[in-house]
């Protein structure tokens, strides 16, 4: 069947095309085995697992904005990395984490969101809660403690024995021995080292040196965060507490052999510095499908921004622009300057990137269009990932002067064919070029490049472009 | 550069197919680096050298027709492994190694031609000679021996003390203790396991129970004879005495981690059995470049088929045509019809092989374009190569139809090269889906197919096909 058809030129050209799209979309599929190696099955440790968990340090390895992480080991599965999740919050206003889970857990795994194994209230010593002062009085919480099952804090105690007799022999700032703490503790399957927050400022210097590279870093993070957000939508979620302190930096091959992709990976030559997964839900809307007739009454005689104001609709949207401004060490435009918000603000009021990069311009556009004061001329989540790809991989502004000129839409389309075309074919060739690596050479990038060519198609590439065109 | 023309479909088509093509070269070449990985730089063992040899075993691996095989280590690397190669042919004979070592080191270094790494007379102990009577005298060897240098043969004394020791432990059958033998001793790299001989005669089950199995792995072998006999022909050198035991089977990746290549490739299930290597060259013939002017004399008055059948020049094409036969379990031709060669035969001649697989009738033509008494109407092993590339992957019979119902050349052209492009495209699909093995998937049928698809044109298919067509 391959074979019918072969004298005809255009007949073949179609089955090419075909066998590169078909062929990239199993690509992309055997990157996600790769990448989520072990990590699509839903895990749920139950209080019965927790003695099986140790802290492999007690030196946290990541402080984000609601919690402190700690790299943990789990005997029944001991090639498998996990972390300790300690949740700032007191156990008093321990509902907000499980707001958070319950969002979280009406939710399919995803590779940019965190994922929750399982959770507890526990006693945690004070050296364990860096933030705290460990001679301040925690009276208030006895009582809630009260009403928390005993059991799972009982083996908890067990659990951490271990890290608490090294302490005794490695550290000696422990003046008082104070009463542990009540908190909710998370087990999670991804182990973060920095959070974007920490990625940003120890960039400022890499940003000034090599600035091709930073705001390509910064297009690749920004990406991945549409890509964990795009997930959210078809849920009605909108996460609404988008701040680099709550997105988290992991290495992107945690289940393979991490001694290649360690060593390879997270390096700040390499254009993907990591993966990123968006966590802290606490804030997190839900919309509920099922409206509450009483609510409805109520709203049947307001405005309609209000409405739209608490769905939170392009909430997301909204701080991802800022997010932008900030990646690239710029202050969060409505901080600096309040007022913006009071008036009714138009792109040009805006504060300028400084094209520092390629992409610099780009990414101006880009947070014009998600900071855009209209929530229904802001551009969709899906777009902004659209525009992000096309950053990265083009089709770039050599293409969009043809595409500009021609006015001819059948003439415009062969265009971006020929293009989607030739960049699929040199990912294949790409790819070809790594079976000869040891450890399997493929990256994140790789993955994120794939995804994009092999789902693209005319159509997909055209609004996008003119999305760029407009703007 | 890569985007010009790019509103042009033929432009971008052809800039496709170049970029397959020079990808596909670009692979041939790093496969070459991965299946040749250390053995291209020439090695030279001298006399120093031999103390830092050790048997690893005093079973031998491999019984050849002109010596036997021991596995060995060296010191200075003991990352790779060696063979320490025993000529059968005593002392007296060894100019006939001589004769064989100055042809070869005339060569450049390649994948299917036996290397030798270093040579000397060695007085060897009767175990290591199993063919060999341990109570038969050699008198007449002692005075050869005095011709020869006495250091290496002292040296050498010393490096096998170690397997003789071991010796005296595990095995019993050496009722005599008998005086060394005189012999060759070859250090190559090339460790073979079997050789030819005993694949075919190992393999007769499995050639009735998966025909298509066994007669594809025989045209792999066949395959890589053509490509070291191809090597010889600029040279001017003919090996004269291709027979089965005179091709040896190596694992078909030395150097590289032995674990995985060797679990992954000598089964008897993947399709290329192993790397063919060509030794015994005591009967090679090489065409000198100075013609002596006596023997130019002498050749004056000659018929012109008595010159030609002293150079050799089409010997080894024969030779390959009757090894066709034996890999096919069928006895040589001319050993069971010697009255074959008094006759001027005809290819009707010739015994049929049965149709037992997809290969079975492409065997049959090859073999008799091989056989052909005419030498100048017999095939070139380069052409014979052609074939059997056209065997394993094509194009079969249907698109032969398609052509040979096309009698317009250019539309003829057109189907080869759609058949081409499609071939070249399925390839790199492959290569880019071994991206994803742990250690690097690549195996030895991949880069004989990639050869064959990079540096095939429309022309050399072309010719292909029309022999096969007119056959």
């Amino acid at each position: 069947a391959l074979y019918r058809g072969i004298e005809n030129r255009e007949e073949v050209v179609g089955k090419i095309r075909s066998l590169h799209t078909d062929s990239l979309k199993k690509l992309a599929l055997k990157c996600e085995d790769l990448f989520m190696a072990g990590q699509k099955d839903q895990l749920r440790f139950g209080v019965d697992s927790w003695s099986d968990f140790r802290l492999t340090s007690d030196k946290p390895c990541c402080e984000a904005g609601d919690a402190v992480y700690y790299p943990a080991s789990y005997a029944k599965d001991p090639l498998n990395n996990y972390a300790v999740k300690i949740c700032k919050s007191k156990a008093k206003e321990s509902q907000q984490y499980y707001h958070s889970l319950s969002i979280r857990q009406s939710l399919a795994i995803n590779f940019n969101i965190q994922q929750d194994c399982g959770h507890f209230l526990a006693e945690v010593p004070v050296r364990l809660l860096p933030w705290e002062d460990p001679d301040a009085p925690e009276v208030e919480e006895e009582e809630d403690q009260e009403e928390e099952e005993k059991e799972p804090e009982q083996k908890n105690r067990d659990a951490s024995s271990n890290t608490e007799a090294s302490q005794k022999d490695s550290s000696s700032n422990q003046g008082t021995i104070s009463k542990p703490r009540s908190r909710v503790v998370v087990i999670t399957r991804e182990v973060p080292y920095l959070t974007v927050a920490d990625f940003v400022r120890e960039s400022a210097p890499r940003h000034a040196k090599s600035p091709d590279l930073y705001e390509r870093q910064v297009c690749l993070l920004l990406l991945q965060l549409c890509l964990g957000l795009e997930h959210l939508k078809p849920y009605h979620i909108t996460h609404c507490d988008l701040r680099l302190e709550n997105l988290l930096l992991v290495h992107s091959r945690p289940g393979g052999s991490s001694l290649g992709s360690e060593s390879m990976e997270p390096g700040p030559n390499t254009a993907c510095p990591a993966r990123l997964i968006v966590s802290n839900f606490s804030q997190a809307k839900q919309k509920s499908h099922m409206v509450d007739p009483e609510v409805l009454r109520d709203q049947s005689r307001l405005a309609p921004e209000i409405i739209t104001a608490t769905q939170y609709k392009k909430c997301d949207e909204f701080q991802t622009g800022i997010l932008i401004y900030e990646m690239l060490h710029l202050p969060n435009p409505f901080d600096e300057n309040p007022e913006l918000k009071e008036k009714e603000y138009t792109r040009a009021d805006l504060p300028k990137i400084p094209c520092r990069s390629l992409y610099s311009q780009g990414l101006q556009q880009l947070a014009s269009c998600l900071l855009n004061p209209n929530p229904s001329e802001r551009i969709l989540i899906s777009e902004a990932k659209g525009i992000l790809q096309c950053l990265l991989w083009g089709p770039r502004e050599d293409l969009f002067h043809a595409l500009r000129t021609s006015s001819n839409p059948a003439r415009r389309d062969a265009v971006l064919q020929n293009w989607l075309d030739i960049k699929r074919t040199l990912l294949m060739i790409k790819f070809a070029e790594k079976s000869f690596d040891r450890d399997c050479g493929v990256i994140l990038e790789d993955w994120l490049c794939c995804q994009y060519l092999a789902f693209a198609t005319i159509d997909s590439l055209h609004r996008i472009v003119r999305i760029m065109q407009q703007h």
